[in-house]
């Protein structure tokens, strides 16, 4: 018999939809960025401001990428059911003008705040390179993956809400640069996230109909953790440890 | 020497703006699809009503491919300004409910009107492949050019105003079956046409600096040339010669 011709093995059944979703809820408790020791340090008021300025410098490429991200998912979409759904996402960070300012901006008021030329934020020309290939990553993931799966990586936003609201007591409570003005980003998402993150889990249990399919949704979460994850790896050994690389921002 | 080693040839100096310009809108009379032997037949009211339906339901293909190509390119532009500009192109052509119903849906009360189920004309099954290859060539043309190449492609709406005039007068006076309601699409884009394709020309002219560059954006303005007129040549082939494809929509 020829070595190449396996004996066929058939699929494995979907799970339920109620199995396929704590599936997908469990990557949170598993490996969601609150977890990781620079979110504790950070909303611990454990940092110094340069610290928490680091932090934020880097994650606007991160904001930065999300619209982009969000375009490349309808770029991809026939549905215009879908897409119109899916639009508000690019404005909810791009802003509306001029009435809505949009995250990006709310982000920028926030590194303003730290001491930050908006020129040199924008340009991410200070940011750590790990950040850049870890954000270019999702980009392209979102690119590249099948349209649900592609869909599922956003669904991190299921677990946002807690950290935001943690994120926003503990920076106020600890930090006397940080004012309501500038959780301005964060008090938002509170609202967005869950409205995005229940579409977006009821989009992923109806179009996930395989097995495998499941199981690359369920996957794409953990690759999304890591996506946060990675930032703040690199953030903690460049402005924790003190290991800052050529070319990023020295405080 | 080494036959590998060509002397060196400094880059032509850029056209002037102004030289720059007249070539790009040298294009249209060149080969804009108003040229076209299928577009003479259409607006002269030589065609019967299954020909201008197999139009109709052919040419969905491109509308519905548009804001997929403006999603591709947001997805690439890293200028939140861009972005906003941009955006307004992809909720033209899927709307803003409930206000505004927005290009496709136009587009699919010619398709109604013309007889066609919405469910058979949106599975896009009757098009002939040779469209939906032309308009998704556009599309990755639009995901893997340099972003001013890229943008000079839709530099085609330089010359649709025009078109779409003679295409309104042509078709009402022509075609019983055809009245204002159904002709709603052109109408709209005779306003948004020329908004978009004066912001792009700027955007093209300022961004695109080396003669290379240049010469490579009135390429790209043939290439969508080239998508334009592929449709038409199909569907004179298909639907005035008589050579309709399998599986192609057969009156």
């Amino acid at each position: 018999m020829n070595e190449f011709v396996k004996t066929f093995t058939p699929a494995e059944a979907p799970w339920s939809i109620e199995e396929f979703s704590d599936r997908m809820r469990a990557v949170g408790p598993e490996r969601y960025h609150d977890l990781h020791p620079f979110h504790k340090l950070l909303h611990g008021g454990k940092l110094d401001k340069n610290q928490v300025a680091a932090w934020a410098l880097n994650r606007y490429c991160y904001q930065e990428a999300i619209p982009r991200k969000d375009a490349a998912f309808m770029s991809r979409v026939h549905d215009r059911d879908l897409r119109r759904e899916w639009i508000h996402r690019i404005q909810d960070h791009d802003g509306t003008p001029p009435e809505e300012e949009g995250g990006i901006e709310r982000w920028l008021i926030l590194t303003d705040c730290l001491g930050f030329d908006r020129q040199y934020v924008t340009s991410m020309q200070g940011a750590l390179p790990a950040t850049r290939f870890a954000v270019e990553a999702y980009v392209r993931f979102v690119v590249e993956q099948p349209l649900v799966v592609a869909a599922a990586s956003s669904l991190t936003e299921l677990f946002a809400p807690s950290i935001h609201r943690e994120r926003i007591a503990g920076m106020l409570a600890s930090y006397d640069f940080v004012n309501d003005r500038v959780m301005a980003y964060f008090k938002r998402r509170l609202s967005q996230a869950p409205r995005d993150a229940n579409f977006t889990f009821e989009f992923v249990k109806q179009n996930a109909r395989t097995r495998e399919q499941q199981e690359a949704c369920v996957e794409a979460i953990r690759f999304k953790c890591n996506v946060l994850w990675a930032q703040l790896d690199a953030l903690q050994h460049a402005y924790v440890e003190g290991n800052i690389p050529p070319g990023a921002w020295r405080p």
